[in-house]
């Protein structure tokens, strides 16, 4: 791998970032003429639609996360290689990981999202996020932490503010993370802390003025029922205006004494550091041409939500339908590039949008139509299950999702470290 | 928690540890005329005799450690505290712990073990054990991170240390891990990185004339071979002189280069601090009346691995099942105390033992008549099958058994933190 490469005949296509769009890229590479190379921080794809339920006890962290060299077998012209990504120089094209440098012809930008925290005070050190595996770990064990340490103190008040949870953002990643959580309140956590019942409470706070903006109003209206419903308590048309380790205060100056707050309320670019900055649009997203090349750089593609893409008129919605066309188009570009042919512009075929608001709840827009209720929360499930990537995390999800929905109960409830104190001195990222 | 318990009237029996023996004692005291107060420094018992297939990425971890309070639901009188502890005052009668005091009328002490290096330097800092959860999960990540480590350097000697195993330690776990490591380099590592086939290496140092002594020469010359056969280099007669990061040195001067050496040559008592020294054994272990009580304490009892314990003139070997008949006794005898009876002597009925050697090989001795190969592995299957707790674990368990050894491959081989450079730096506990 640190060879010189360049001695190698054939083109490289080096991919950085293995999520929906980096994969899907590398996989429609194989058995192109070309050597790819696919660059990661971790060893494993992650499938990001299932994180949520890996922060809320539900799923073992393996069964939503697949190793990519698993994927890749069989692909002879497609390589892994595990490493952090330093910085990109266009000119020279090169790649800049801890590993050493990688030189490229063709270049795929697949690097995602990060947090973005509008410069809420106190939020970036105070608030856990659900964008990688870890972070989902960390806050699931924070949560059980939480019970326990409840169980411990004898302060009516302490005990109050360790099992209050408060999410910022009330689109679907923070609809889920309260459906979830409300359902874990209302099932292992009764049974395994009966002393406790009565003391929790969960707090959804969004800036908009209804729930689930990407959908319709009336959807919105539908999961604001079901949650409250589910003993959650919705604030509209606020923001979170300042994190600390100890409480949540809102724009209107409500308080919330809580030792959880999870942040769902935003994100940016995931831009890698480049020696030469490109066309950006807001958020840091690279603006791509219509063939999903780097305005500047015809051999650099950049998809996903990294990229910043317009449809008819609106910029693409961020979800993994759109980052697995726009690999499968790249691809395919790469491909005519290598045969001296011209790029092709992407065509962005939208199936619909699913969300899951709890148990047997759900809403969706396909073909423009809007549903909610028990069918979309079972098609979430079985669409879900269908792109969930590996036979073993199949059979593993569908029998762990029967046994919570028939039991009520959660089996993941295993603190991953030792004894933490971090229910009083959070600071997790 | 933390109110004064001294006003209730019921007497309160206190369990140190829910390891086999501490949680036995405390589900046979569910019923008891006592409240019971069960603390552990996790949330979870854990299946310590599958703990070696965490670490080579058979199992995932949450299938080999079940919540204690799932457990205990039902058991009206039996509370958990999640705490470590500090310090015992028998004098007091106090169990100090990180979350305060807690009083007790009836203890009992069922800490296990801790890993003994015998003084040989740098092993503390620079091996591997599998007394945890959590150590195994390191060693797991730590091993597929030395193959991505591999896959990146150039150097051969880097990429052989790299690939260099050594296990220190020839009796059931030294043996179980060095068979489970040699599956996975002959099936996952060979299928994910070919191009580092023929420079794997595993060694199994032991200072005994012989395989798993405490099974016949028969069946260790029969582990030996099989072993062998699967690419296991064994030293006998041999002790562990020196370990660094960077490399093993046996007593006989032969020097291994390596990045992973697991420490499974030795243990001692886990020996909770004590204000006032009581009685102790070799190996710090507690030595106990035939009741199990401790000599100088009625009302203190000492039960598996960290306590002291002869039958027919031996001491216990330190397996699962005396754990659990002791913590039978144990409640028994505190039951009696309670109603102003005498305690009885605790009669060990040994079941038998069995080890796994790797695929389809195991070894066994079972009413004194000792057997090896299919038969014993079979049998190694269905009782660890039958004595692991849940029924999730176990289906899952028993899928995952059935998936690696038909599929020869493994499914757990996400690395669980983001890039880490232990490869070269190691210093684990």
């Amino acid at each position: 791998m640190a060879k010189d490469h360049r001695q190698v005949q054939r083109d490289r296509v080096v991919v950085v970032g293995a999520g929906f769009g980096g994969f899907q890229t590398a996989q429609s590479l194989s058995g192109a003429n070309a050597d790819v190379i696919l660059i990661d921080r971790n060893n494993y794809s992650t499938f990001t639609p299932l994180i949520y339920q890996v922060a809320t006890g539900q799923l073992e962290p393996t069964l939503v996360a697949y190793p990519i060299r698993t994927k890749l077998r069989g692909m002879k012209n497609v390589r892994f290689l595990q490493a952090a990504v330093d910085r990109i120089d266009f000119d020279n094209k090169l790649v800049g990981t801890h590993a050493g440098l990688v030189p490229y012809e063709y270049l795929v930008i697949a690097t995602g999202t990060q947090p973005s925290y509008h410069g809420v005070p106190g939020a970036q050190e105070h608030t856990f996020t659900l964008k990688s595996l870890q972070g989902a770990i960390a806050l699931r064990d924070h949560i059980l932490c939480c019970f326990e340490q409840a169980a411990i103190v004898k302060e009516i008040e302490e005990r109050q503010r360790l099992l209050t949870f408060v999410i910022v953002g009330g689109g679907a990643t923070g609809v889920e993370v309260a459906g979830a959580l409300a359902e874990l309140l209302q099932g292992a956590f009764r049974r395994d802390f009966s002393e406790l019942i009565g003391l929790e409470r969960i707090v959804l706070v969004q800036s908009a003025s209804s729930l689930l903006p990407e959908f319709s109003q009336q959807l919105g209206n539908y999961t604001h029922r079901k949650l409250e419903r589910m003993g959650v308590e919705v604030h509209l048309n606020v923001k979170m205006a300042e994190v600390t380790a100890a409480s949540a205060t809102l724009s209107n100056q409500q308080i919330f004494n809580t030792a959880t707050v999870v942040w769902a309320a935003g994100i940016q670019a995931a831009q890698p550091d480049l020696a030469q900055p490109v066309k950006e649009a807001s958020k840091g997203k690279l603006v791509v041409r219509d063939t999903l090349q780097l305005m500047s750089h015809p051999n650099v593609y950049a998809i996903g939500d990294v990229a910043y893409f317009e449809r008819l008129g609106k910029p693409l919605s961020g979800v993994a339908p759109e980052a697995l066309q726009q690999g499968v188009t790249t691809a395919y570009n790469i491909r005519r590039q290598l045969k001296g042919k011209l790029p092709q512009p992407f065509g962005y075929w939208n199936k619909g949008r699913l969300a899951i608001v709890g148990g047997y709840g759900g809403v969706g827009r396909i073909a423009g139509i809007d549903f909610g209720s028990f069918g979309a929360w079972i098609m979430w499930l079985i669409v879900h299950l269908t792109y969930l990537p590996g036979y073993r995390n199949r059979l593993f999800v569908l029998l762990t999702w029967i046994q919570n929905y028939l039991l009520g109960d959660r089996a993941i409830r295993q603190v991953s470290s030792q004894i933490r104190h971090t229910a009083s001195s959070r600071g997790h990222k």
